[in-house]
Order: structure tokens, then C-alpha cells, then sequence
């Protein structure tokens, strides 16, 4: 597999959308320098070197108008991100400058790439496993320099390196176990083999746990932890979602895919990235102080993974905030008692009784009091035993590599049980096998053409 | 102007904002080097050829921990866009990791780029004059092949070659008379001024006078043709509309700096660009079915260049129609009878007296006919006589071009009035030199730093 396969010539913007100052078309494959040959009006781009950059003019061969003023990234095979011949066209940014230029380029001997398409040849040609084809997406999405570490790290081969180990560890095992069943004429070679697949078993199983204990704050820094921010109309949650909101630490992003309307607005909590749910429902709400529907909240309570409900420290508890409280009483909370810059009238000891002295907080988000604690306090509910950077190193931040690794564990957990009610060992390697199988689907050793179309259709264009 | 100045190093994020597949910080100044390798994980870039491309990792110098891969593109002055040493970091994009990058940069010795910075070393470096800068952020702004096309005649100098003709005209008839004014001994040297001065005013006049004629169609490619569609509801606004906005030909605009509620759309109406004026204000009411006020109509005719005045054939002209009629007709308008699809009822007659036959089309927008000569009739109203190629290479497409083209004229008008009145030909020369001094503010061969300022802050980040 580390050989390069032969594809088709392909091409996208890989620049975001939108007008900038540089925008780049890039191109890959067997045809990219005749492509851009036919474009290009400047020096004689079959004789430059590799990793040049050279200026000139895309011209529309059929008229010879110029379109642009260029510089051509000229990168030839097999040391480029694709690991084929790649062209990278950088233009003057601007949407119809870069959609010309990519029609030209279309016209004249590639094909559209699908979503990914760059980076899975990157993976097909052997450059990058699977979970460092997934790292680069996760980069490109990584919402805190805390998500983004994960990501690097990732990319790095970290995981990649330590499940090849485990594989090996498998590898290993098997032979050994062949090599037993081969030849049964010596006296404990059953004895021999189950000691042997169960210790291992036991070890890598271990080994998986602990991988796994990472996945909870992984998935957190990939994914983001959906937040919402409940209570009464007029207790402060817009002046509660502001703060977070302001000091350049909200990340706006638009969904692929779906109407204008639909953003998703992402704050960075001491590296925590909260995904913010219905910002929208408490923009509208708080400003003309219509009454919050039960509904809705149960309805954002229901879709988040941390719930602030906020309550007027200034009025006595209401029916509502009681409903509330009681809605929110299974979810992962923080109560936040605001508006403390006014007189005191909410009663301190009914709230210890309904909710319990942790996890309230008191502020004045309009005055900007006690929202330190507060990111404190949700930093520590996600991290409180801190991320050492050695545990930082190889985390699981994927939900695909999290699946596989429960379906590896529990292929284990069916060779341990499988000694232990003593099957036949030629049965238990075949969930040895299995376990080697799951681990695989990680890092792509060994992977179906399902799973990669559905795997990079994820990703955005030009990647 | 043609060395290149001492300025600091600055950088900025060069590609549109958002995810994507690349996204490059670009840094240029003396320090761009030094800069970069104090952050660069690979080879020594202070060793390798200029205009390549070099792999490595942008590393934290303090934690020592990579931020991200890269290739950076090392172009060395003065063959670069901005006449200085230019380093652009090509890195996996997205919003974390294009701005970590960006702050070490800003970190470890450069400042952050303003508006336009790049391109306006460009001009202070002598690698562009002030119309061709101008051109630049056209090219990224432009909103059709044909706006594109009109900016890319004014990047390759096609406006400044002809300004510079013209002072060079002038320069050459004032150094004449200066001859004549120190040598008065010959007879008829007062005569010969004269009339030297009188032939050539009139010769450039009309050579400005030809380059305003293109100034109308020039600012409407480049800034777009303010168009409502207006009419009573249910009389087919939004199928209008719909058309005109699918088959892929709309432009949605972010407008920077206001609130993202705020989109410019423009529509590609045969190479003009319409730039749609409340286009929410038509779904809101098509959707409800409100009354569309007056006054709200009112004000989009007024701030548009082209109203569409849609009229249903299906029923008789109410009170209401015939108001707006009334109310658009000082505008440019197009009536569009609409829904010929439904038994017509609308007195054609009564029509004709008060609007006349030209300019009114029947459709029926939801059935996709007629549309076609409702382009073929915008695009004629704006380019009735065609753009003749060779009139596109020089055309006018700025409003301060124009304002200053207006300028010269007026200076050469007092030229030819002086001359005619017997005003001595000292006191006429300085309207000549006026003209010559207006005529290099486009180019910016005379300029003022307060100029300077105020147009690059047009320009987007990064460029």
C-alpha cells in the first residue's frame, strides 16, 4: 500500500469561501503540470523544479484573455501532500477570479475532487494512516488550542504508533499460539498457550482502558461540549452569555451544508470549547422578555451536555425556577445565582436543600463579578484532574476510534471468559483476531471503501 | 519612489476567514527571515533559494512544541508582491491554528498588517501605481466575468498608460509656453502660447470626455447595479426573485464589520451585477402576506438604480398598482407582467398609456417563461451599445477616478474660457497644471498621505 496508486487528475479551491486576499486552486495527479501548461502564460513549468514558486497569468486558452495574475506552486511526486505531482494556483483573492480559474483548470483535463479527496489520497498513497487523515480534518475543526494539541498529536502518529503496538503485541501472540498448535507434541503447549493468550489479553485489555479513560476529554476538545443556558426571563442569561461570548474567545461556525441561519457558536473556556446551544432562542427571549417556554428548555436541556441554569439572586425562587431546577436536576449543572450587585432576597438555604453547595456560583455578569470562577468552574468540571501532557500525548478524541476500541475490549473480554470456561484455544484466537481487526479500522490497516467514502465525505473541499 | 523604503515587518492572515482546506499567514519586511526561523522546525531558511516552497513545523520557541505542519514559501525582495522579503506559512486551516500561527508571528518581532498593508508597499515600492492598487481589491471585490475583465485591464495599466499620456501631453505644452515666456523677443510669441495652449486643452478634454462616457457602465460593473423588485404582495416578487437568484449565479456578500444579519446579495445578470436591495423586506412579505407599505417601497425605489415593478395580468390594476407606478416613474424601471400563466385581466391598453410599450415584459415567473428577455432587457438597458473590447481595456470604473477625471475637465474648461476671455497666458498655465496635478492623483503620481489612509482601509485583511 505504500506504493502510489494511479488515479485521475483532480482539483478544488482549497482556500475558505468568501473573499480574501490569496485564494488557491490546487490540483493533484498524473495530469496536474499539463493541466496548468495549458493555463498558464509564463515560463515553461515542465522544466522548473520541484517546490518552486512561479509567477505569471492564467489566460483562457480559447480567447487568450488573461484571467489573473498568478504565482503556480509548482510540487512534483512523491514528496507533496498527496505524495502525486500537485499544483497549487495562488490568485488574487475573490469569489469570480477563483471560480474562473477553477472552471479553466476543470476544463482542461481534471475532475472536481470530492470532499477529503486530496488528503485520502494522501492516505491511499500511503503518506498518512487513517487516524492521521482524521487528525487533519480535526485541525482544520479544532475549536481550542487545547482541541488542537489533541489534534497534532494525532497527526504526529501518536495514537497511530501505539495501536500498532498493541497490534504487534497481537501479532506476536497469534504466531506464537500457531507455532503451539503446530506442533502439539510437546507436553504443555496448551497450558503454554493459554497462559500465554491470557496474559496477554489481560495486558492489552488494560492497555485499551486506559485509552479509553482519555476519550471522555477528548471528545469534549474535539466535539465541544454542548451548553446551554437556561433560567426565568430577565435573570441575566443574555449578560451571562455575552460574557463568554466577548473577549474574542467565541469561534462562529458555519454549518456546511445548511441555511445562513443556522450558526454554531463555539466558546473557549480555558481550552474547553462550549458548543453553544439555542443562542439564538436567548437572544430573542431576553430581549422582549417573553415568558421562556418549559418546552424549550427541556428541549436544550435534553440536547446539552452542561446545563448553567442562571437564577436572580434579587427575587425570591419562583414556581419556574423550582420546574427548572427540577428539569435540570440529571444533567451535569452549575447553578448561577446573578445579580448579587442587587439587594439579597433569594432564600440560600432552599437552594442547598434543592441542589447542594457545589456547583453553585454567585455573579454579577453584569458587572462582570464572579465569571472568573465561573470558566473555573466549568474548566474544572472537565479537567479536574488537569490534562498532563504526557496523557495529552495519545488521546482518543474520536467517536469512531472509541467505538472500535469498546468493540477491541470486548473481542478480549471474549478470549478471557473463553479461557476461563475452558474452549479450545483455536477458538479463542479467533477472538484475538478480531480485537487485531477492530485496532486496525484505526489506523486504516485494514479498512473497506464504505467506511472511506463515508470516512472523508466529511471533510471540506480542497482538503 | 521607485526604492524600495524602510518599513517594519508586518503579517496578516492572507486567506478569506472560516475552515478550509489551506489558510496562509503572510509576512513581509527586512525581519520576515529572521521572523520565521525563529518559529521554523526544519531546514535553514536563511540558506535556501528564493521562490521555493520548504516543509517543516511552526514550533512555540518557548514550550518547544509543534503547532502545526506547514510548507513556507520563502520569496525574497525584490521580485515579491510587495517589493520586500515576503514569507508566506501555508498551514492546515482552520481558525485555531491559522491564528496561534499568526500571534507567535506577531510575538517574535512583526506587527500586525493594516488593511491593505501588503498592497500598499506595493505602491510605496514603486511596483504599482495608485489605480493598478486600486485594481487589486476590484479583482477581489468583482462580482462577474465582466467587472473581473475591467478590473484586470486597470491591474495591467491600461488606465495609467493613458493618464500618463495625457500629463505627459501637458508636461510638453507647459514646458512649451515656459519657453515662450523667457524669450518674449519673438513677435509672435504671445499668439503661438495661445494657441498652442487652446489646441491641446480641447485635444485632452475630449479625450476625458471620451473616458467618462465609459464611467457609467464602469461603476456599474464594479460596484453593482442597485435593484428592487417591488409590487403588491402575492403578485410574484419572490418568484422573481427566486429566478434571478438560482442556477448558481447569486453572490451572497458579508458585509465586514456589521452584523452578520447583513448580506449583500448580487445577482450576475449577463456580466451585470445586481445588487439586490431588501431582499429579506420581499421574502418577509411574499411569505406572510402582508401589506407591503408604501413607504417601504418608497425608500427602495429611491436608493436603487433599477426597480422591477412586478404587476399581476391575472387581475385588474388596483389603487394600489397604479401608486406605484406613479411612485417609480422618475426611476429606471422595468415592468414585468407577471403569472401569464392564469386567464389576463389586466387592461394592456390602460398599461400602454401609462407606461408606454417599452420596457414591459409579460412572464410567468413560476413557470420559468419569459425570464429570459427580462435578463436580455436589463443587460440591454446598461449595455445597449455592447463593450467593445477595445473600449473595455480603458474603462473608468471608479467613483474617485471619475470624481477627478470631472476635475481635469473643469481645470481645461477654465484653460479654454481664460484664452477665449484674453487672460494672460501665465495665469492660465496654473489651470493647465491643475488638470496635470488631478490627472496624477488617479494614478498617484501626486498623492497625500491622508489619501493613502483612507483608501487602503478599504481594503480586506491580509492583502
Amino acid at each position: 500500500m505504500a506504493t502510489t496508486t494511479d488515479f485521475d487528475t483532480i482539483a478544488a479551491i482549497s482556500t475558505p469561501p468568501g473573499e480574501g486576499g490569496i485564494s488557491i486552486i490546487r490540483i493533484s495527479g498524473e495530469d496536474a503540470l499539463q493541466v496548468i501548461s495549458k493555463l498558464y502564460r509564463g515560463k515553461d513549468l515542465s522544466k522548473v523544479a520541484s517546490h518552486t514558486i512561479n509567477y505569471g497569468h492564467i489566460m483562457d486558452p480559447e480567447t487568450k484573455e488573461d484571467i489573473d495574475e498568478v504565482m503556480v506552486s509548482v510540487m512534483l511526486a512523491p514528496k507533496t501532500y498527496t505524495c502525486e505531482d500537485v499544483i497549487e494556483i495562488n490568485c488574487h483573492g475573490g469569489i469570480v477570479a477563483t471560480n474562473t480559474i477553477l472552471q479553466l483548470v476543470l476544463s482542461y483535463g481534471a475532475r472536481m475532487a470530492e470532499p477529503g479527496e486530496f488528503t485520502k489520497r494522501a492516505f491511499l498513497n500511503g503518506r498518512i494512516d487513517l487516524s492521521q487523515s482524521e487528525a487533519v480534518m480535526d485541525i482544520i475543526d479544532a475549536k481550542t488550542n487545547r482541541s488542537m494539541k489533541a489534534a497534532e498529536g494525532q497527526l504526529d502518529g501518536n495514537l497511530s504508533r501505539l495501536i500498532r503496538t498493541l497490534r504487534q503485541q497481537i501479532l506476536d501472540v497469534l504466531a506464537n499460539v500457531e507455532v503451539n498448535i503446530d506442533y502439539p507434541e510437546y507436553d504443555d503447549a496448551e497450558v503454554v498457550t493459554s497462559n500465554l493468550l491470557m496474559k496477554n489479553a489481560k495486558d492489552i485489555k488494560e492497555k485499551i482502558i486506559k485509552l479509553l479513560k482519555t476519550s471522555k476529554q477528548g471528545q469534549v476538545l474535539r466535539d465541544g461540549l454542548a451548553t446551554s443556558i437556561v433560567g426565568r426571563p430577565n435573570v441575566g442569561k443574555s449578560s451571562i452569555l455575552n460574557h463568554l461570548l466577548h473577549q474574542d474567545k467565541a469561534i462562529v461556525t458555519d454549518v456546511p451544508g445548511t441555511t445562513r441561519d443556522v450558526l454554531e457558536e463555539y466558546v473557549n473556556v480555558r481550552g474547553v470549547p462550549l458548543k453553544l446551544v439555542d443562542t439564538a432562542g436567548i437572544r430573542k427571549t431576553e430581549d422582549k422578555v417573553e415568558k421562556i417556554g418549559v418546552d424549550r428548555s427541556r428541549k436544550a436541556i435534553q440536547s446539552s451536555d452542561l446545563v448553567l441554569l442562571v437564577l436572580n439572586s434579587s427575587e425570591a425562587l419562583s414556581d419556574e425556577d423550582k420546574k427548572l431546577i427540577e428539569l435540570t436536576d440529571d444533567a451535569k449543572r452549575i447553578v448561577i445565582l446573578n445579580k448579587t450587585d442587587l439587594p439579597q432576597k433569594i432564600d440560600i438555604d432552599e437552594i442547598n436543600q434543592l441542589i447542594g453547595k457545589e456547583n453553585v456560583i454567585t455573579t454579577s455578569a453584569i458587572k462582570d463579578d464572579g465569571t472568573e470562577p465561573l470558566e473555573e468552574m466549568i474548566a474544572h468540571l472537565f479537567f479536574n484532574e488537569g490534562i498532563q501532557s504526557s496523557q495529552a500525548d495519545v488521546m482518543v478524541t474520536n467517536a469512531r476510534h472509541v467505538s472500535l476500541l469498546h468493540k477491541a475490549k470486548e473481542s478480549l473480554n471474549n478470549v478471557i471468559s473463553g479461557l476461563d470456561d475452558g474452549m479450545p484455544v483455536d477458538l479463542v484466537q479467533m477472538d484475538m483476531r478480531d480485537c487485531w481487526e477492530a485496532l486496525g479500522e484505526i489506523t486504516g490497516d485494514s479498512y473497506n471503501g464504505e467506511l472511506l467514502d463515508q470516512l472523508f465525505s466529511q471533510f471540506c473541499l480542497g482538503k
